[in-house]
């Protein structure tokens, strides 16, 4: 087992009704606030007056941030710094999914830095920085940005999209009742991203670190069993609180901890998608995660003894032959995925082999691919990318 | 799924030579550090010695309350407070087990307590009070103090062994390496006590927090693979790490996030037997969980469903009797105690039926066994007991 360093500050309220503690959230950072969201889903479902009301009774000032993007931008950012330094905000509440807190995250390093470039910190931010406070409250359960300090910021100009540690939320209010009206291609590409998360620092080549793993398969498990109940029920509590319990812990690092650290190659090739097409996160990850699977099993084959296990333990397969344990646990996946309604090709999103080059030098910038669960070069990226056509 | 909260602020550095912190973890609090500690045997291991050296090279000044008992005593409590109220002590650095931290956060907690009766403290504290800030190194697997707020006090002279919430260590410095020494006894009854705290939030009547009931079953499972392997090769660090992996965990609460309290009613019961007789905790719940299991399941067959899961998820066991496989799931847990070399009888302990009576009244004091998973009466907890002898 690899050491490991557990230091995660934010608190969690989790469940029905726990609204009732954003005054006290807010509260202990003063009374000007803040409020960033999307493109406004909070205003139909009513949850926008509901928080309204709350921060009115409570006295609290309100600035307001909207319209930030499923793949949020820099420019959001600099505005959201921008309304924070003119009107001395004491807290940024996020309300939405991972993209509204990615860019909140940023909003808060942002605040304290120093430079006029805020893209530039986002290139550069090292480890947690002096930040203004940040309480969440989310609305889909996806990427895990309520119980970790990352953001993924997109540049649209220079068509990248990069990930940095910018801070912790303070607070993270998660009611399962607020993902009822997900739609059902969201709830799709969220328990993929969600699983993607797990699927990232699962395939490691530590081999004894064992609650780790344990946990892992039981949220991969988790996922497997109440997506397609959400799916079929949307207003199933039960169902949305366990995807909401995945999601939260899948991102935190804590079902890797004690394991060797991959890189995630899934998110480097897919950042690669979403910052040259903006396309949705976890259907990329859902395309590319089979094909990644398929392809490093055949270049080392050493490595099959993770995919019987991830055969076996998640998906529940039987037999002796581990060569084709391991590719039809790779076929659940694939099959679990379409099953979600998820499209399963780059082809259905009309993208083509245009900037497969250029994409893969990005997702390997640096050589970072060179430390996953099996190496992977350029030329590998690229012939993932043509397998996922 | 029923509603939580999470709020564990403790940072925790995991694995070999995370002692490198120490330093860091001690200054910012301050210079003046009260160290306690148990019986000594970290003046045999040299921990005593790397510790002083890390301390004096960083001009620290030590203060120390050494001899703190197995199930610690409420005068260590009053002489720790006492000293560090006469010293003017920053920060408390317990080096030790559970019995050293749980004391050591009473003595944190004690310090700005306004009354002069310690003991009215501990009976009486609700949630966590302002708090000297505690640093903790671990030198055994077992309670899991180390990752939470909790602390077990004796007062020896009314027979009395309570829980209180003190307060979550600011670090914690887990390095398995520490644990090769303890002994195979005290590496069992830490196994028991491990597996104990994780079997009390299990059986409960919440059929639908997936996550944490895979997580309390992985963690089952870790410790039942490992306690032999590090009982048979003490410094086996897979082995070791695991099991250290598992006790900070266990204890935490989050393998009960979304699940009905349970009240622990084990270690009501154990908490008497520790009182009147002071014996190894871990010991005590090895001898009590499977006569308390097997009286329930008679008491209220209507609660096998949960008995059937454990013996099929935690022991592996097959088979389409119900009833059968229950049982068989009980008796895996007690030949695991057993082979692990716990005496598995009151009478092997030398304890008799003399205060059964006393005891199960102050276990079910002010009726908190009636939450259990299966509600207990005192008479109940005196037939539990009457089948251990």
């Amino acid at each position: 087992m690899e050491n490991f360093i557990h230091d995660i500050p934010t608190k969690v309220y989790f469940g029905k009704g726990q609204i009732s503690h954003l005054d006290e959230a807010l509260r202990q950072f003063g009374t000007r606030v803040l409020m960033t969201y999307g493109g406004g889903s909070i205003k139909k479902t009513g949850l926008y007056d509901e928080i309204m009301k709350i921060l009115n009774d409570g006295g609290f000032t309100v600035f307001e941030l909207s319209g930030i993007d499923p793949n949020p931008r820099v420019e959001s950012v600099e505005e959201g710094v921008k309304i924070c330094r003119e009107n001395k905000v004491d807290v940024v509440l996020a309300v939405g999914g991972g993209s509204t807190l990615d860019c909140s995250k940023a909003i808060c390093s942002g605040y304290y830095y120093e430079g006029d470039d805020l893209w530039y910190m986002i290139k550069n931010v090292k480890g947690r920085k002096k930040s203004l406070p940040l309480v969440d409250i989310l609305t889909i359960s996806a990427t895990g940005s309520d119980f970790d300090a990352g953001g993924v910021i997109s540049n649209m100009k220079t068509n990248e999209k990069l990930g940095a540690s910018f801070t912790y939320p303070s607070v993270s209010i998660l009611d399962p009742t607020y993902t009822f009206t997900v739609s059902r291609y969201q709830t799709a590409a969220g328990a993929a991203d969600i699983m993607s998360h797990i699927m990232e620092g699962y395939f490691s080549v530590t081999p004894d670190s064992e609650l780790s793993d344990g946990l892992a398969e039981t949220i991969l498990k988790t996922v497997i069993k109440n997506a397609p109940i959400a799916l079929a029920e949307p207003e199933n509590y039960s169902a949305r609180a366990n995807l909401m319990h995945a999601e939260s812990i899948a991102c935190s690092g804590i079902p890797e901890f004690g394991k060797k650290y991959t890189g995630w190659p899934c998110h480097a090739m897919e950042h690669q998608l979403s910052a040259f097409y903006d396309i949705t996160h976890g259907v990329g990850l859902a395309i590319l995660t089979p094909r990644w699977m398929r392809h490093i099993l055949k270049k080392d084959p050493s490595c099959q003894w993770r995919f019987v296990r991830f055969a076996r333990n998640v998906w529940g397969l039987e037999g002796y032959d581990e060569a084709e344990l391991a590719q039809k646990g790779i076929d659940a996946l694939e099959k679990f995925f379409t099953d979600c309604g998820i499209p399963m090709t780059l082809t259905d999103l009309g993208i083509g082999t245009e900037h497969f080059e250029a994409m893969a030098a990005q997702a390997n910038g640096g050589g970072r691919l060179s430390g996953a669960f099996v190496p992977l070069t350029e030329e590998d990226v690229v012939e993932i990318y043509k397998a996922c056509l």
